[in-house]
């Protein structure tokens, strides 16, 4: 089953952007995921296709408009289409890991990206959008923050990834960050890849990166540790 | 003066990407800033141009070589260079609006891009990379959350944004998600646009959108509330 990757957006020049580049650039050729970059302009009735008006209510920058956003979404998802529509959106619900999964199970998505202030409220509401939010900082608009997302889907998807069981070992997968890693050459700097990793003692090697594990993340993310039962 | 960015990456293809669109592209165009993405491989001084090996210990994956990687940095950012060095990774610290305004008004980054299982810890110490991460997923390697810090830096560099104001009163700014924003039409789809907002009281309009702020956030980010002074 092929994932459908819809994107709204006034940059369609942005996609497929770094998507196009390396395993997911290779999975789209093959067809495991398909992404159409819609032009919302393309659905302004206007001579000037007019996107945005000023806020209501006064205020700075320009407002995203509910009628010719609509008008994208309709066409582009029509009645039927299964596929979640997501907004991002600085005010969103935080993407996690576990969001990402299920997204890579599904059909796909509709991801409008907003410009400007932000996107007529009404529209939300009436399109039953899921504002979505990358992280607490404000972008020039959705775009990047849809790239993020999609890179984060695709790679889920079977047949992306070279090796299935990576996935797994990484961080968030069990709520900790990933311990420390090392390679070659043996000595970088006058600095030893540490004892126990080249020990050869797969059960002492695996309690070390634990513990390793849970310092980092007690030092920089105790929030992950309160909050994720596995993480316990 | 210039804001300068370098890039390490496997993927210089995938800059400046979205950042060659838009404000950002012209503000590159301009000079504002700058943008060098540096191709590690071009460090490796094996025949095979190797960056990577398999992880000390065992495990899935592959890591990317300390002493390539060193060279590389080296090369980019000799002794003396004032720029922060960053990693993207999702192991890092939660990148933030007020880390952005900081990156925004100094010298400049030097940006690495891990890829693979992740980056020799021991290049990390001895670079003294400031780990840094957009969010709780995982991503196909560095480069997408890159171009996502890339963006929110750019943004608030002086002549950038049409209207200076705008960033002022956005989501983050003052530790609440933003109120929700309504443009013309005045009825869409039979929903019309709040009364208040039309009511010409500026004073009323200015008490509603806070109300709807401290709603919006107390509902969908609470940990925002709890930490944000000005959120209080």
């Amino acid at each position: 089953m092929t994932f459908k990757a819809s994107v709204l957006t006034l940059y369609p020049e942005m996609f497929p952007g770094g998507l196009g580049v390396s395993l997911a650039g290779r999975a789209l050729e093959a067809g495991t995921w398909s992404l159409e970059a819609v032009q919302i302009r393309n659905f302004a009735e206007d001579r000037h296709h007019t996107v945005d008006d000023t806020p209501a209510g006064g205020g700075a920058g320009m407002v995203m408009r509910a009628d010719v956003l609509a008008k994208a979404i309709d066409h582009t998802s029509p009645a039927g289409d299964p596929r979640p529509k997501l907004l991002m959106s600085p005010r969103g619900k935080p993407l996690t890991q576990a969001r990402v999964r299920e997204l890579a199970v599904g059909p796909g998505a509709v991801i409008v990206c907003g410009r400007f202030e932000g996107v007529d409220q009404r529209l939300i509401e009436a399109r039953g959008l899921e504002e979505v939010s990358i992280g607490d900082f404000i972008l020039s608009g959705g775009e990047p923050a849809a790239l993020v997302l999609l890179d984060a889907v695709v790679r889920l998807l079977p047949g992306v990834m070279g090796n299935a069981v990576s996935g797994e070992e990484e961080s968030f997968e069990n709520g900790l960050l990933e311990h420390p890693h090392y390679t070659r050459p043996q000595e970088f700097e006058g600095r030893p890849i540490p004892d126990v990793l080249v020990s050869g003692n797969h059960k002492k090697i695996a309690a070390w990166r634990r513990v390793e594990s849970e310092k980092l993340t007690k030092e920089r993310r105790p929030d992950l540790l309160a909050t994720h039962p596995l993480a316990k």
